[in-house]
């Protein structure tokens, strides 16, 4: 199977998992379910599933955990986004070409969508047919990368950082939480699913999944210079508008394409020896590149 | 020990054991981190951590197992409160007589401290030294307890119902998903954290939560109705004067206070025989009801 049609694999079977995994939009409060699928089932890019299963692919994982798990880890990137598009945080409007939560629906109720949404995920995850003390671990790793050393600590740095000169050390600081600590997460409970690598395989797929996670931040300060709001399916320059740093305000646009091929060539590296069962996992991180050439 | 004085010392080790799980004030985001701590460390009432030491005392519990369990539901119960009070929700600025967390710090940091308890409270549960099995069903019990299906619904219910005319079997769904399911999750929790009980006496036990819940919230309406806001530390009349239906609404103060006598006894009953382990639930029952008196 070609790359683009396993990944357009592994997203329609996102959508059907999280179909699933959701509350059903005809039971009390329909309005919240509702509201939960609208902001779910909307046919994004899937990156964290994709990782979740490319990951899982390596570890030999079974389906249905990694359906689990990939649908969890996007339960807590959705929700993010969520409350992240409302009026007290970015105000966004838009979000892959459709009006944001809070705007299809109201503040209060987009609010408790990304509230439910979390913890939607941890439901899912505890369901996995696997082991309890892997799902401990998965549960543990969730935890990690979402909460205040991780994603929404990510955020709080970011909130303080609009109109501050950061260095790139403190930038990266404050990626490696907001974004990267989920992407990497995504990778690890992809790998941990699979309930058959050793300590130092997952380490090295650690190591990947951190390096990854920088990359797909500075590839997407590159589009959000250098794309528009139709291609990108949300609101072009807004970083810049807001007077947030970025890679490119720090490094210049080549400078940071720069950066990124070097990143590139890094999580590459990590995992040149795994085979070909590592295959996805590399032609993600190219992918991740090639949407900024 | 007096009831009292066993209240008072569950109170200071669950004061302790938030001050433990909770990420340090010193430690980057520090302002994320002080907001947390702000919401949290502010001497509460601990009904749901005095649950889960009362019931955990049935199951001959472990101490720090328990302080766990109890740190955890509490901050998922905080977390619903700093979002409650948010201006799309309730926009309350008093809640236990001190400015609310948006108030004291700014909406992005309180939404921010919401998001990141709730994950704090599965990160702090799944440390818990129990067995993989127990912690999974902990994990499970927290999930179904505070999301769509429980108190986050149960708030979308009470969005949607504002100026509605409920029955009494709208009003009670609502308030047993709002406020009952997370206070039956406490007494659930503590008991599965024993790893000692039989399938039929977590039953009855959680029977027991289930009516307990509601009773706090027959109570919670009377209080609302009768109190002030100084002897509340929020604001008094708040749900009349939004127009939310309450038990005071449907049944009358003296109705109301009846329902509670009936919900008092019916509790009473269930936990009739399990003899002296069982004395401070019974305690706790009574304490809830004497508020009213």
């Amino acid at each position: 199977m070609s790359f683009q049609d396993w990944m357009q694999a592994v997203r329609q079977r996102t959508e059907l998992a999280l179909d699933r995994y959701l509350p059903p939009a005809s039971h009390n409060p329909q309005r919240l379910h509702a509201a939960m699928r609208y902001a779910c089932l909307n046919g994004g890019k899937r990156l964290r599933p994709v990782l979740v299963h490319a990951a899982g692919a390596v570890a030999g994982a079974n389906a249905e955990a990694l359906d689990r798990c990939a649908a969890a880890i996007e339960m807590v990137h959705v929700y993010s986004l969520v409350h992240d598009d409302l009026p007290c945080m970015d105000d966004d409007t838009l979000r892959r070409g459709q009006p944001t939560c809070h705007v299809q629906f109201d503040e209060a109720t987009a609010l408790l969508v990304g509230d439910a949404l979390q913890t939607q995920a941890f439901a899912t995850l505890v369901e996995a047919p696997l082991a309890s003390t892997t799902i401990v671990e998965l549960v543990r790793t969730l935890a990690r990368a979402s909460g205040a050393a991780g994603m929404a600590g990510g955020q709080a740095i970011d909130l303080a950082a609009v109109g501050q000169a950061l260095n790139e050390a403190q930038l990266e600081q404050m990626h490696v939480m907001k974004t990267g600590a989920l992407i990497r997460a995504a990778i690890r409970i992809g790998a941990l699913a699979g309930e058959s690598l050793d300590a130092a395989q997952l380490d090295r797929l650690d190591c990947f999944g951190k390096i990854l996670g920088l990359l797909f931040q500075v590839v997407d300060d590159i589009l959000d210079c250098t794309g528009t709001t139709a291609e990108l399916g949300k609101t072009a320059g807004k970083d810049a508008a807001a007077d947030k740093p970025t890679y490119v305000s720090l490094m210049g646009l080549a400078g940071a394409k720069d950066f990124a091929d070097d990143l590139l060539a890094q999580a590459q590296r990590l995992i040149a020896d795994i085979g070909q069962s590592g295959q996805r996992l590399n032609d993600i991180a190219l992918e991740i590149v090639q949407r900024t050439h």
